[in-house]
């Protein structure tokens, strides 16, 4: 069910033990080919799917455009919640579900730079309700959720998710071509730097020119439909083990 | 011009004077019959028009729906920023705009609740940047944009905004019927408090048990067009006053 | 009364029904022509009138003078509270009534910039307490307290209030002549700029470089004194409302 | 000066040198015996005195009546900053003064309660504008500048400040015996708890059950006179140096 | 070098592009067994063996025991920074470095619990300071810089980090074998929840009864030597890179 | 006891009347002749003597470093959190013991610049609980609770405590005398500025060029120990008066 096309009547009548989902992306800078709603695009789109298959087992809330994106703010366009309003926001809407009476949360998020903050804010707002013992409190970035190199590792050249990558250049030219530039030119710009596993801080512009990371000449809209494919059947999977959760334990 | 399909390398191009206009709306109860999307379903029509009209003489960044909605959160389904939270999330907005060198910022907004932070968002991004002439921070309501009660007053019944009232369902109807519950039996909710022109605080079951405010029984479609059509060349009205501007002086 | 000069065991001894008035004004920049605590002073005698004819039906605490002026920093002599300071302030002054028992509090406020962080504030504190029924918290600026217009349109040049403009300077004129510098070659300057109804925000040298707004040329104590009954009238029909009100309506 | 009676003009004429002082106290319980303003009365009077021995060398702010008494907030009548608040206050104000390019400021403190979160906010000022070498910016509160033990210790029951005790009750006394209730019977109470040397955090109530700390009944007018003579000279010489630094050195 | 026995001129006179690492770990429950300060004790053992290595080619700070713990602190002995405190805490240290000129910072963190908001915290910190292209900001958890399950795959039983595990419990048996209570009775307890990957806000006693996951039963003081000589291994490594790095590149 | 050293379990079998001691100094320059752990070095000392005094009457937290030591920033080598932030590591380890269910909580502190901004901790964390009537909250900074001068006034030259001084200098002198670099020619520097008693704000340059105030010249390892002895001494006996609280009074 989508939350914007209900009364509030409707949400009242809900099982408080419906999972409550909140679509979370970004719109920032995605290179010199990809329009800068590309994030929120493909998550769309992940959503769509998912709510097709999930139905009413479910009640998603509309996609949140505003992302943590300020280490892409050296690229026009992108508009991004500062660090601390990034956390703010998520936590706020956790307390918005759980003040009517919901007690399965699920981010699930389109845009690797939310992947931190959304950790950190629902461990805060876990630690804010500890009394309770009946919370489901997740955040799930979608290409995580599904183990796209065991299915299909001969298919792409990317085996993780880059940046106006091939694999966002794919989906975004198996949904809409007229809004992909010209890619065949792009040269790959690699993301793994020299300290890893360390987590290295950085801005964009660190490591990218024109502004993407990955692999886009190497895109196809067919690629584009195999990912959209497995990524939602993965976001699927892991809504039915929301649902199917007995209300307590850790195990499920 | 909608940001959202444009990548950055357009964006870089476009002139520092174009104005870059920032939808901001709700998520929110909205009676037994209208949906909890509704001020941001309007706000998007209002915008698709403006935008039809306005061309490429603006930049329009993603509708946000995550609106100043506290004073509903007793109704299930409203998504609410805390107002701490709304603050920083419309002042960020703001230094994103200027981040990126554009200098003439428009909030347009479709709910009642966000205009208060709205005036005290833009207030504090002034002070902030108290160094410079050459800034123009507008935040405007729609229906404030345009004088209905001279244009119109024998059609309506209402004389001003309400919630969920003959305005807002009028639109609705005009939009997508199918959204809009049972109105006949809705009867006639006053906001109009007593001690006004003091400003009560309130939550809105203050004031309504099914969270309406106004004469919803009044709406139809045909009156939904004629305040589109009315607020949406308002709004086309003061973006022109924005592109005319000269740069520097307060009397435009 | 005066809170001032009552002491602990008076205040524990009031009806919690007493309403709590707490005046808030300014100390910034008001032109050439007029000190700095001007808005003090003239809420100060607002205020001195209220007192006489309400008596002890209503509390009032000290004149809070910290106001919100930051836009009138650039010229010196303004003493300012930064804006989330100012929200914080006022929303702790809420707290205390509170916390003493009190239910119906009141800002009566004589700075124009306080207005829309003093909205701000009550709906915050109204939102902290939303699980009681039995709060009346208002803001009420006191020149919209009264409807001037109607009643001396024929009298003054203005007809709304401005910045040590027409209004304030007749009423320091009235109270205390000679805090007024010469007033009669002083230009008349206009507030409204190129984009009302949408608000722009401002800092005081975008619109005069003498610092008045409106026209102070026009002044005289017997305008001063019209205004202040005027005003202090209005004042006092809202707070006797205030008085009557039934402990739990929204109508009164 | 009193900085209230300027216009921007006069402030914007004077030596940056002037020294720049803001009298702090509180509106907070005094027992049964003393109203709440006490404290703001008693430093208005000190300030009274400094000002007629200064003249023009200083410039003198409103009195900001504001202070720090959450301790106090269970007895009715008490209005007070929260902590972070009255450190945001305070370090604002040093901001205004240093934005109007002032480089001499003090704080002149006539609530105990207050000294603890003025030294913070001082220090935190300090750390902000490190960069500067010529800022001189004291926290005072008056009763610590002048030893009163050594003048007059034959006089005196108590060897140092209370609350709402010989000393404040004398001195209000002084002022204005209309607003002392009743004193012979009020019992002592003394301060000085286990712990001392070390901090012991406290509310009032830990320590007294009708408000007052000290010896009341031991308050004369006279020794109000006394109190005020030598807390007013202890003032004016300390403002006396800062006059005279030398606008760079520590040692003065 | 240790910071601690450094004074301020010997600081002053290192090379700028000398790594400043600050070690990071917690006070926090570790089940019946072992003490609360094991993870400061582990990673105060790393640290040495570090520093014997690296000598005077890194500057290492004094060790911060205060870790982000709250999901343990229902568990006495747990001390714990909020969440916000702590990501001000760390975001503080970078700023002192910095402050003192400083450009490669390195985390070194023995805390599960602290990596999140430690990337976090560099992530903001980086964004600061975006107009910087000379910086190096990591944060690395010890545990994750060496492929353990590569090296010893049939020694241990666990492949990953637990809690009071098979891992930290052989560690403190190497370590101080008087501080480890009885293991062999323990049960041994899963991490792994229902829902990886998808992150699953927690707290401790979701989990966990005795306070311990994993298997500290299978603890030796032989596995833990090899623990600690291949982690403090895999730390030298990725400092040494930083030693390496050129001081401007992604790649190093 | 020492907290780090015992199980969460041991912890919960604790009286809760044990008093819980926080040992808090600071990472900060300290001239050119002492390193900069010199405040965390001497509190160390101070805490193993208090330890081996009290046994098991009381439990010790490990000692926290990071201290409230901008003002001396401008020396490399120093380590400080902001002010804010150090009010609330303060804050938050009060509230660990509190959820612990402790009710004698102790700061003992080792560093000048702690104090204010600990007093106004404890303060703050009485206000946040003060419906209880059960707490003892101190801050205590150890050279202020015993009475040196009275006992060996003979024996020092300065009779207060400095930074790097006679004192601290004769201090570590005692603990290791490799950690101390030429001292014979140091210059004697007074901290006493023009303005005291008032509070004036300072940044460490402001007083001395090297770091160290007083006069590190007459430190002897013999001074040392007086000092060690005396001040472990007053902590002491006011550890066993908090020990010897009867829980609710004042007076002890």
């Amino acid at each position: 069910m989508q939350l914007a096309e209900m009364n509030w009547c409707q949400v009242a009548a809900l099982s408080k033990d419906t999972p409550w989902v909140f679509p979370v992306a970004a719109v920032e800078q995605h290179g010199h080919h990809l329009p800068v709603y590309t994030d929120s695009l493909l998550l769309g789109e992940i959503v769509r799917r998912v709510e097709f298959a999930m139905e009413d087992r479910i009640v998603i809330a509309p996609l949140q455009w505003l992302g943590n994106s300020d280490h892409h703010l050296d690229f026009p366009g992108t508009v991004s919640a500062a660090p601390r309003t990034y956390l703010d926001l998520l936590g706020g809407m956790v307390e918005n579900a759980l003040m009517h009476g919901f007690r399965r949360i699920v981010f699930l998020n389109g845009h690797g730079g939310n992947d931190v903050p959304g950790r950190q804010a629902v461990f805060e707002a876990r630690q804010r309700h500890r009394q309770r013992s009946d919370l489901l409190l997740l955040f799930a970035t979608y290409w995580h959720l599904a183990d796209l190199a065991a299915a299909d590792a001969a298919t792409f050249r990317q085996s993780q998710m880059g940046h106006a990558c091939e694999w966002e250049t794919s989906m975004i030219l198996r949904l809409n071509p007229r809004l992909v530039g010209k890619i065949d030119s792009l040269e790959t710009v690699e993301h793994r730097g020299a300290f890893e596993p360390a987590s290295r801080a950085w801005i964009t512009k660190d490591i990218t020119a024109k502004g993407h990371i990955g692999e886009p000449s190497a895109a196809t809209a067919e690629k584009g439909e195999v990912l959209f494919r497995t990524f939602a059947e993965g976001a699927v999977r892991m809504l039915e083990r929301v649902v199917a959760w007995d209300g307590r334990s850790w195990k499920g």
